[in-house]
């Protein structure tokens, strides 16, 4: 089968690998239709940050349809079509029960040495807490519904996550910084969450358009202290809740610049750089949040976006088929895509 | 009057300064009967951080006796013993009501080109939101109760502070990560608020044998990977509640490694280095905490310590008359000193 493939900073090739096959009897093998490209998979391909080694399979956003299941696995059947979040988990142990499967005792990450979702077909082990079906009457071939539903794989999940930590609730203002895929589905996320007014901080217009589209009231496109001051102008001082969806030293520190003294920083961007805590500590602002158990938000997010309630599908805005992924990957590293679906086996 | 007054890095003096006075209608006149020296005032005595300006008045832990008020003063009256917290606070501002007198809108910080603690006398600035009256029968010629209050000014409330901001209640597992006041305080704290089991980190046998008088239950004396690593062990890897007391990027390292996946650590170590949040963000755990609001928990503590059933006086281990600060200051440099207290005019 064919797969993308890390053989260094900005070397990804599309190669045959070989297939996928179901290795423990709690496997599912699914054959991929969607897989997408994370503003994560560019710290390799920047040559920031090693994650899969080399040669090392690429990519953890994916969904398809499930191809054979290994003899132990009891709820996931051939045929379905199913959403896989970007970690692997066995749904049964106390973290995962606890909603923290990114924790789970058994899990673990997609790529590497494993197959990654950029690809033909994955194995997927522990099919029965991972993977999500769709019901059988979903729409895949609306390109609009399978790109929503492929953001459930990763970032629209992310997204609310961050809402959540920084206790996003009815009516209550919110600022997110980042104006990246994850920064907009959190937009999202703290709409549907009913906050009342959300300010988004960002520097790229076609993106700021997009939150603004997204159910962003304000918009801040100053940088660093410049922004901080004018989220306190336009708030009386700052917000109680913030989400940081970017990751780096100087985001962090913006987005603890924007809460209140006992304000909150709900924050899902990897943080990449060492972070000062000293405004942290002299305002007694609490900093909650990490990678998002994305599995436990699939069900919910899922069924709003079958009901048309939420769409985040505008996030994606360049399709590639699979040969396209290392021009995926060049697209977004330079700010030519905000986020690619790779269109694998889409029909 | 005398005041202790930093000139620079290892310049301690004890000179001659204007007397203290009231300038605002909402001050009080304190006489200083005890002072304390604070780990947070060696920064600038070993140049790490400029506070205090230079020349720049120090302290900002003191009690004493009420000497005269301004006319706007409605609860404090001349002639109380008083303890302050190490920052002053309206007591009226929305702030001060949600408990974060650090924050007050109209407060500030003892120190610089204010009044600093360690001297005879301190004009203390919104005294009715400020100062905590003692009982007429307190018997502050008992040594003893003296230190065990003179702590209420910053270490046993900044214990306690970190024990809340942990999440620290009945029956829980905690763990303390460093040896120092506030460490050994948080401790007492943790037992206070019903810790079933605390485990202190910390590397000097003194300060350790009082963390076991204080109601740890378990001892690490490892440092960083091998300290979590033993931690870990012990509790079958890892606690809910851990207690940052320390401050560097090191000790931050060490209390995040002790929580387990979503757990959270009470920091209360002033962060003096940008901190790593990389573990922070793998395994969701929240950072929550920061300088102490202790003014709001000075009469609960203050209510246990004149009933006996708090003491945490065995943390000043050196006594010194004022002239004795830049002593005490090279005490507590040269760790022969745990926490000095100051017996500016104890009688």
């Amino acid at each position: 089968m064919k797969a993308a493939v890390y053989h260094g900073p900005r070397d990804i090739r599309v190669e045959d690998v070989p297939d996928a096959t179901i290795r423990e009897p709690t496997d599912a093998l699914v054959r991929v239709t969607h897989a997408c490209i994370c503003g994560s998979d560019l710290w390799p391909y920047r040559g920031d940050l090693e994650i899969y080694g080399r040669p090392g399979r690429t990519g953890h956003e994916f969904m398809g349809v499930v191809e054979a299941v290994g003899p132990e696995v009891r709820t996931i059947r051939k045929g379905q079509r199913v959403i896989a979040p970007f970690a692997y988990s066995d749904g049964t142990c106390d973290r995962c029960r606890a909603h923290l499967q990114t924790s789970c005792r058994t899990g673990g990450y997609w790529g590497g040495l494993d197959d990654g979702g950029q690809g033909e077909a994955v194995r997927c082990p522990l099919a029965d807490g991972t993977l999500v079906p769709l019901p059988d009457d979903a729409d895949l071939s609306d390109p609009r519904l399978a790109a929503a539903l492929a953001t459930l794989t990763d970032v629209m999940g992310t997204g609310h996550h961050g809402a959540l930590a920084a206790g996003v609730s009815e009516g209550v203002t919110v600022a997110v910084v980042g104006d990246g895929a994850v920064g907009l589905c959190a937009v999202l996320a703290a709409r549907r969450l009913g906050a009342d007014r959300i300010i988004a901080l960002g520097h790229h217009e076609h993106r700021l358009g997009l939150a603004r589209s997204f159910g962003a009231t304000d918009i801040v496109t100053e940088r660093g202290d410049a922004a901080v001051a004018r989220l306190r102008d336009l708030t009386s001082g700052g917000v109680e809740h913030v989400i940081e969806a970017v990751g780096t030293a100087g985001s962090f520190a913006t987005a603890i610049g924007c809460a209140v003294p006992g304000g909150t920083v709900g924050h899902v961007g990897v943080p990449a750089e060492p972070v000062n805590l000293l405004d942290v500590h002299g305002r007694n602002v609490s900093l909650i949040g990490g990678v998002a158990p994305v599995r436990a938000y699939i069900p919910d997010l899922l069924t709003d976006i079958l009901a048309g309630d939420l769409d985040p599908s505008p996030v994606l805005d360049v399709r590639l088929p699979l040969d396209g992924v290392p021009e995926g990957y060049a697209a977004m590293d330079e700010r030519r895509a905000l986020k690619v679906l790779v269109e694998v086996a889409p029909a």
